[in-house]
């Protein structure tokens, strides 16, 4: 039995991490634009590899019955509850390279260097590599967390790709067996915790001139459609008295969702992405308008009282204007707050690297929304030049993927399983 | 020589109107949805069913050198100058029956009604049917009625269809001389003025319960492309303050475009009728909108000035903001005022046919914009229901297809030339 090492480590973990992301960053659908998806062959060339770096670090690693990655470490002695770190390695189209492989390989190299160290922990340590958090593929997204946390719904199975391919039918052609995914589920008691470290995504670690930063909620988010009809008309011959024009009324909505979100202090954001006008000719006043309302806050209270304040705005705009409203809610996703005693953790981890331990919500969306039916859930937060994300242009530098790693290595060495 | 009829007609003209409308609007390139385009089969079709009546009418016709329809009934001798009424016959995609045969059937209505009389004029009186009003096939309008003024842009001729048919090669296969165009030219001394009937295609004379208008003139428009660069960001990482989203100020712009052209009193219309956000995905923040802007005005130098005030309230908007802007005139026409001398016969016609002689603007388009160059110019519009145009819904009730023809049958026997 090795003793347990608790200071910080002195060697340099970023070396490793910045080339492995480079390599993973390699394999790609299309060589001069990353996509790496679901259930393809550069799925299966990822894993493998992951898989390599995985043994390296002294881990077992199997691929599981959805393709995700599964690396253990053991503790003192086997068949200890693990610590559970990961990250997904699959990307959206036209993707960076830091979004998912950096929680997942920083994860590896911080086992590899216990192991070099000889260190072995009161408890084991695994490290999961999600199969598709982004659901490029399919409709569906956290395919892999839900098969591990025993919530991946079996009608998935049946949703088809551009090509016409069912899920089914792809985990076949890849060699799963699409009637064991049940397989992969994990029990609760298995799981000490799980917790990831992962790109913001956004700019406000940048904004605070901070590495690292302490995640408290998953945001959950409400989406809606909102269709809008007024009349279509001649642009020259309706004076403005007598329109009913849907994108002046739509405009008018989008100010208002806008100044509603602007004026909460408790990190509601309100986003309109999508605005489709029609006919949508220069000279055609529009006669209809769509579009999109992305809502998301920390607190699921707050996001549920915003979307009706937001209803009722827009209720109010469609009245006045004699426009008829067509209004629905697409997608809601309740918010996953992260495990007090867990943050706590994360945060002492932050501080003992030497950084202020900044607190700040995730507004977007990671495996820890499955991961929460089978395990308290952290994550930690790191910089990425911009906020940009879901861009080529996406770069973290060496030095906040070094502050990631010693954080997430302190974590682990100074991990206490909730009393 | 007969004597002149001035007083009002007690024959019904509105059945042969309505009758020889429909049959036109059978003459289509696709049977359930109107379409007739410039240098096709069925802009021949048409054009050997309007020379028809005309002749009917007592009109000598002919096709000129860029396919107008042209007819020809002498005054009390040969060779006088005439009084030129007409209208377009071509139409856009999926149109309506009435924008422009309207005019043309019944100024061909109007002249069958003289000749059955026998009555003849001090002056002669000529309808054009104008090949192209619309500019559905190649990108520039009024092709017919600028080849009459004189003024076709030669150049125009190397324009492409979406077959890459050039105008100059569809001219050939119509059986035209491209190279002769200036054939088709009128001298400003063969013409007194020209008048023209047209349906409103807007809501103005509907509102205010009349059959008939007299127009002012015809607005004068400015055509902008307007593009606002922000930063593309997710929707859940990116808190409000730090956003820089096309979209909000886009939004922001196009309520202020309204609430500007809301608060003129002299017919200012703005029409934002495109919009495009980029990416446009539910859950970014879009860093890139275009949008269009369609200002016009019965005054020019209000249109001047109110896109002068736009587009500062832009500059403000984008500049508070931190957006970038990129904003250009793309389209600019002169408004083109109906001459008093020639609004005043449109009036009286109007009243002595027992109708409120109601004065409004026209904020659409018509070949007086060309004809203004060799001649006066004056409209008499004619109400559509709800303002319907471009548009299978478009509908004249029989009884304003009458009023129109006995406003236009009056004011042509009524007419005198300019002191």
């Amino acid at each position: 039995m090795e003793a347990k090492v608790t200071g910080p480590n002195s060697l340099s973990l970023s070396d490793e991490i910045v080339r492995r992301i480079h390599a993973l960053a390699a394999i790609s659908e299309t060589p001069d634009n990353l996509s790496r998806i679901f259930l393809t062959p550069e799925h299966r060339a990822a894993a493998d590899l992951v898989m390599g770096w995985m043994r390296d670090a002294g881990m077992a690693a199997r691929l599981d019955a959805i393709g995700n990655v599964c690396g253990r470490y053991d503790g003192e002695r086997t068949g200890l509850p693990c610590l559970m770190l990961g990250s997904h390695y699959d990307t959206v189209r036209d993707a960076g390279r830091w979004d998912g492989p950096l929680g997942l390989i920083t994860a590896i190299a911080c086992v590899g260097d216990l192991h070099r160290r000889g260190v072995r922990l009161p408890f084991a340590v695994e490290v999961t590599g999600f199969a598709d958090e982004e659901g490029v593929r399919f409709a569906s997204t956290l395919l892999g967390s839900r098969a591990i946390a025993g919530t991946f719904d079996e009608s998935a199975l049946g949703g088809r790709d551009k090509q016409g391919i069912t899920m089914r039918e792809a985990m076949v052609a890849f060699g799963l067996d699409p009637d064991h995914i049940g397989a992969a589920a994990r029990a609760p008691s298995e799981l000490l915790a799980y917790v990831e470290l992962h790109i913001e995504q956004g700019p406000v670690l940048e904004a605070n001139k901070l590495p690292v930063g302490v995640v408290t909620a998953i945001a959950g988010a409400t989406r809606l459609a909102v269709e809008l009809r007024g009349t279509a008309g001649h642009a020259g011959t309706v004076p403005m008295a007598l329109r009913r024009d849907a994108l002046a009324g739509a405009a008018e909505c989008i100010v208002a969702i806008e100044e509603f979100c602007s004026s909460d202090r408790d990190g509601l954001v309100g986003t309109v992405g999508y605005i489709n006008a029609m006919p949508g000719a220069t000279n055609v006043i529009p006669g209809m308008v769509s579009f999109t309302i992305d809502i998301r806050s920390p607190r699921d209270s707050y996001r549920k009282l915003a979307v009706t304040d937001i209803v009722r705005h827009i209720e109010e705009i469609v009245k006045r204007r004699d426009l008829q409203l067509d209004i629905n809610v697409t997608h809601e996703n309740r918010t996953v707050p992260c495990a007090p005693w867990l943050q706590k953790h994360v945060a002492e981890a932050v501080k003992a690297e030497g950084f202020r331990a900044f607190e700040l919500p995730s507004g977007a969306g990671h495996d820890g929304m499955a991961m929460i039916d089978i395990a308290d859930v952290a994550m930690l937060f790191v910089r990425c030049r911009g906020g940009v994300s879901h861009n080529p242009a996406e770069h973290v530098d060496d030095a906040d993927v070094e502050a990631g790693a010693k954080v997430l290595l302190r974590l682990i060495e100074n991990f206490k399983p909730k009393g």
